[in-house]
């Protein structure tokens, strides 16, 4: 596929119509027409497609094998985690620089592992842990027991870094991208990532109140910072990395995932927010954020539909209210 | 240090020397009879001397910093595991084949997070865990709840990562070598090795039988290998490629490392076994793999102590039985 669509849709459909930058010389004839027809389809469906084409990588890259007894809950429980907007963006942050899809899978997937790692140690029953609150996405359902849940888990981690180092390609002396990436991946995942949001979570009691109002929504915030803007920030800016972006491009499209990130964990967060003066502030930072997230994507070549052939398009909208397959909070 | 002193009681605390590739230009004239002083020093102090430099390096690496909510418990528990011989073996081995010991301490830090990690993780009070049994080894202290220390672990593998990928040096252009050591290492702790191992405990329900004492003994060992063998073959392995080593002098050290752990791995489990039949059958196994490891030893030049500047010494003395100072299980 060569157009990307990526679409995330936010509130009215807000969406903007990017160029990329890289050619594709082998393109048929029809690809206007391509291009056209990929711009009505559904946001959702387009950005399912991108879902798709990351597990088909993951799926080929992780094949079932002996030990069954490790691999089958691996599998299950890598799949089994809500979708999230994060290997999507990578993909499409790497084919906005000028990339070629191909090399942002392997990044791609690792960041679904990672995900997927994460949700399924986050739903272990600990002993020390509360029944957990009624939530609008569907809960993970438990097929194995904690102590294999929480091996699997363990598991997938090593698995996608290991997935990342060997995307390396001698030919190309990428090594010192795959390297970067790897360190971005830690760091997006571990203890100033998603496990310090993971640790606010509990030192501020779920997602509960520390204060005052304003504190509570300054809470919220920061939780959706750390496990929805840092892993939504990484994508973007392992996708560019990969796809040769510059320094500008990589930071620019950092931020966009970061923003993205944070409108996504606030909105998820809403549904836990009993007082309607909290949903209110809540809306209007979903809003600051949100003219903060077209800010940076700016910077890129905007153009209209029915451009030259000089170059692929990406329709990123914001679609983050009321989406369906990015639930992960 | 220049003289590297390996030293892993065993049994009767046979010693093996080996000369070691590297020179070293700036030796002093007193080097001899450093040599020979150092190799008076008992087995458990030298080992437990390449330990404490390995937790330097890495609380050096990891600096207690903001926010202490999460850094506090990374630190205590990456240094509450009982240690084992993995990242002392793993600086050894780049030694032995003629690297600098600064070269492996990356690696031998990441095994070593990667080991707290995992026993952290071993020791979290899961619902559907039973009681652990009584060990000869100390037991972890829970100074956290098992949130905290869940997350904590979950924290600690990344950074693992994030280390390893940092050590990659642009001016030696050793990108190659780092990655491949990440590969060495995610499988070693990944799906087809530790967790592997924690799966067939689990399976086999701890350490006890799934059939008569034939089958108990084997099953004993193939934890012993995928726990203990795995890991410590991956410290060999890992070093070996840091320090340079050729691909025959990376297998032998990677297959002197697993027959190591699992030697240790057995003696850990012995203390678990009631019968006597059992016991012996275990000891016996426990001899025959040592005869394999000192096999892999053989093919490094062997000298007697006090040989000329040229080389430095490796004394390797397989010092399992009666250790106090690896009780990894």
């Amino acid at each position: 596929m060569v157009g990307l669509l990526l679409h995330l849709q936010y509130a009215t459909s807000s969406t903007v119509h990017l160029a990329c930058r890289s050619s594709n010389l082998h393109r048929p004839s029809s690809r206007l027409a391509q291009m056209k027809h990929q711009a009505h389809q559904s946001p959702s469906s387009s950005w399912a497609s991108l879902q798709a084409d990351v597990e088909a990588h993951l799926k080929h890259a992780m094949p079932m094998k002996e030990p069954l007894v490790v691999f089958e809950p691996m599998h299950h429980l890598s799949f089994a985690a809500p979708a999230t907007a994060v290997p999507a963006l990578c993909v499409a942050a790497c084919e906005l620089v000028g990339g070629q899809r191909h090399r942002a899978m392997p990044a791609a997937s690792a960041l679904l592992l990672m995900l997927a790692a994460s949700y399924t140690h986050e739903h272990l029953p600990l002993t020390d842990r509360p029944k957990p609150k009624p939530r609008p996405e569907p809960m993970i359902r438990h097929v194995y027991g904690p102590n294999i849940e929480l091996l699997t888990g363990d598991g997938i981690v090593p698995l996608a870094f290991e997935l990342l180092a060997r995307s390396d390609d001698p030919a190309r002396d990428d090594s010192d991208r795959v390297l970067r990436v790897i360190i971005e991946i830690a760091r997006a995942v571990g203890s100033v990532g998603l496990v310090e949001g993971q640790y606010r979570k509990i030192t501020t009691g779920g997602s509960g109140s520390d204060g005052g109002e304003v504190c509570h929504v300054e809470s919220i915030r920061r939780v959706a910072e750390k496990i929805g803007g840092e892993m939504h920030a990484c994508g973007g800016a392992c996708g560019a990395i990969l796809g040769g972006g510059s320094e500008d491009e990589i930071e620019r499209l950092r931020k966009y995932g970061f923003y993205v990130g944070i409108i996504q964990g606030l909105l998820l967060q809403r549904g836990e927010i009993e007082k309607e003066e909290e949903e209110k502030l809540i809306m209007e930072e979903v809003e600051k954020v949100r003219d903060l997230a077209l800010m940076e994507l700016e910077a890129f070549e905007v153009q209209s539909m029915g451009q030259g052939p000089q170059s692929k398009r990406l329709h990123i909208g914001l679609a983050l209210e009321g989406s369906q397959s990015c639930n992960y909070g």
